[in-house]
């Protein structure tokens, strides 16, 4: 007797599946069986022929497939900006060139502009999720849910005035009001985001610490970036930031700290020992001469490691493959170690580690049954990518963007055999040249 | 009167052309205009208009016009082994990887299959000129006329034996056959490429410094790449392998050295003071945990620093818009100074700077008027392009190998549209996947 065959959502057929699963199983002749956006099942090939039938079958057998990769850090709107003002430090870069730009120009047709430029992007580059931190928020999370990304989108704290908001206080109101309007958001929620220790007041962090368990959400922000920052911070306040953010009870596993470059051999240990999450953003940190994060030593000490791009304005690509293989490459050359931070723990650091920054392990960061079927698809039949030994090695060393062919959160389609489906690529292009041309102008 | 139409073979009508002259000249909405496979001359694209007619009109309004990118070191049929081993210290990868694979497998089908594939994925990337180093460089030769490159095929020199030769003195023999042979290809030609001051003795270190100087040929040799190296050769002979070749008068402007990661301050002086080029390979020592070259400072001292990406089997690639700009972020962060190495001296790196490493630089390196019509195009009309306010910045710090859509040496197309006129991708790609089974097999 034959049983009956099931039907599915979407069944994709993939020559190697790097499920990102606690051992890193990499599969071969494998499918994934999607079903209401979750995946429900993962088995070879020939048994899922045999089992299930569906309206939408995706072969994809000399394909990497892959979990979305995550952006643990970026501000998308600045994409705007991208290559405005280069080879600068990173206090001259602020100060001189992107806050008075931000001052003048920053509204929420250009953060939605930004975003949508950005988001566009993002998905050409196979990445899925996003932490974003930037102004008009509200606009980042309209073209993230119209795109189709799962995100957080950060509730940003500075102590001055901007367009956005006016002081602290003014900018926590605003977060909480559009905390408020995602909840019932299924893919874009909001996570605590003051700028960093030098931008916003001891004051305002303890609120945001009490906000953050209350609400049972990440604090998002750039610490340590620069030796420059710290050394300020410490002449004025009498101790180094992390310090004052141990103080106030934010080193723990809600902490998403970005950059960290400057850390001593005791925060190290602090922040291991506290379960905070480092948002890694290896070639901004290089770009500004701000220096390098030690996630090699992190990473010894079960310290978890995402990656993020930080903003194009910064970087200036929004590219977490090539941000993954810097990572790679810069940990090795600072450890002196050419097996640190290899293969299969660097692509955990753009996939499941910033899931667990996050706080959505349980929902991305690997392909595994129950799990959203966030899912990239990287062809191997270009020059680039033969011959292929190992896969994972393949993914992370010598793919690049361009590589990406296939991307869906929740099992829906953003981009297929390259073309965007959510994103109109053309307006999108066209309303960034008219916004460059206002920005110089 | 009206003035008569001249007539030329090629006019490409150019968006932003960088020069990479002597002031880095960048013009907007101008035209080159090439006879003979010669620029002769560049014009504003209505006076071109008025002046020139062709058969060959190249509309790239939208485009960033550069010089061919120049790889001044690689091992091309390496490509083979792209990510064969990866996570490895570079003796370990050598010895127990690399060496044995080479022994067991490595042929003249090898080389010439490997060696298209490396072409295939450099046009692709922009390269128009490579230096390479590897056994069997007749073959290597012959895939460089074919696909239509310019460059150097090294003359290897080792002291064991190998299926190429069997000792240093049949290495120089076979070298010296292959110059012969080549007397008369006029874009291929060959330079020395003893191995390394590890691999070959002293002996024939200074007989090839002799031919070198009687033949007025390039010296190519990976030179302290690892502190292990170093320190070994200094155990063993009582001075730095550096010393050592000063002994042999081998420093000067004939020299390009590869790696040298470990330079103390004298060493330092002693390589800007005599000309010697060095070709900066960012990613290999990075990823294989050697160290890293002292650019900034380098060029700081009029230097002269070239860009290679290695063999792609320590990576994993061979995209040298992706190694210049990993080389200037490098710089930067090594040097603790954003300014170093910026967006203009990073492209004369990979162009200009490796014409003359190369001893190429009244021919290619640069746009200008008499010298060959080494050429590619980059879009700007993609996402991850847009926006453009510095065509030079945008280059090196945003575009990707996928950017280039067009590639000419001396005013032939190789690649048009992102199309490979010179090399079939598909039997390219299908001879790659026979060698990988044949490797692992």
């Amino acid at each position: 007797m034959v049983s009956p065959m099931k039907d599915c959502d979407l069944l994709i057929n993939c020559g190697w599946l790097l499920t990102v699963d606690a051992e890193n199983t990499v599969l071969t002749d494998h499918s994934i069986v999607v079903n209401d956006g979750r995946i429900s099942a993962i088995l070879p090939r020939e048994s899922a022929l045999n089992t299930y039938r569906t309206d939408t079958l995706v072969e994809r057998r000399e394909h990497i497939v892959a979990p979305g990769l995550i952006n643990a850090h970026t501000h998308l709107a600045m994409n705007l900006m991208r290559g405005f003002a280069d080879d600068l430090p990173l206090m001259t870069w602020l100060q001189e060139k992107i806050w008075p730009l931000e001052q003048q120009h920053v509204n929420a047709d250009f953060v939605a502009a930004g975003t949508r430029l950005a988001l566009a992007e993002s998905i050409r580059a196979g990445v899925t999720c996003v932490n974003d931190m930037y102004f008009f928020a509200d606009r980042t999370a309209d073209e993230l849910t119209r795109a189709g990304l799962r995100g957080r989108v950060g509730m940003l704290v500075l102590d001055f005035a901007t367009a956005w908001a006016k002081d602290a206080a003014s900018y926590i109101q605003k977060g909480l009001e559009l905390h408020d309007a995602l909840r019932n958001n299924e893919r874009v929620s909001t996570c605590f985001a003051p700028h960093a220790p030098y931008s916003v007041s001891r004051e305002p962090l303890e609120r945001i610490q009490v906000l953050s368990t209350e609400l049972d959400l990440p604090v998002h922000m750039h610490i340590h970036e620069t030796a420059t920052e710290v050394h300020e911070f410490e002449a004025t306040h009498g101790m180094r930031p992390l310090a004052m953010l141990r103080d106030i009870g934010m080193l723990g596993p809600s902490l998403i700290a970005v950059h960290m470059t400057q850390l001593n051999s005791e925060e190290q240990e602090l922040v291991s020992h506290n379960g905070v999450h480092l948002a890694h953003c290896p070639e901004s940190n290089m770009k500004l001469a701000s220096g390098c994060a030690p996630i090699a030593a992190l990473l010894a000490a079960g310290g978890n490691v995402a990656i993020g791009t930080d903003g194009a304005a910064s970087n200036n690509d929004l590219d977490l493959l090539a941000e993954l293989r810097t990572a790679s490459l810069l940990a090795k050359m600072t450890s002196s170690d050419a097996a640190a931070c290899n293969a299969e723990q660097s692509l955990r650091m753009a996939t499941i580690n910033g899931a667990k920054a996050l706080g959505m392990e349980h929902l991305t960061g690997s392909l595994e049954p129950g799990k959203a079927a966030d899912i990239i698809c990287v062809e191997t039949h270009s020059p680039e990518m033969q011959p292929v030994y190992h896969p994972v090695s393949q993914l992370v060393y010598a793919a690049g963007r361009e590589s990406v062919t296939d991307v869906w959160v929740d099992g829906q389609a953003l981009m297929q055999d390259r073309r965007l489906l959510t994103i109109d690529i053309k307006e999108t292009i066209s309303d960034a040249k008219q916004w460059a041309s206002t920005l110089c102008g």
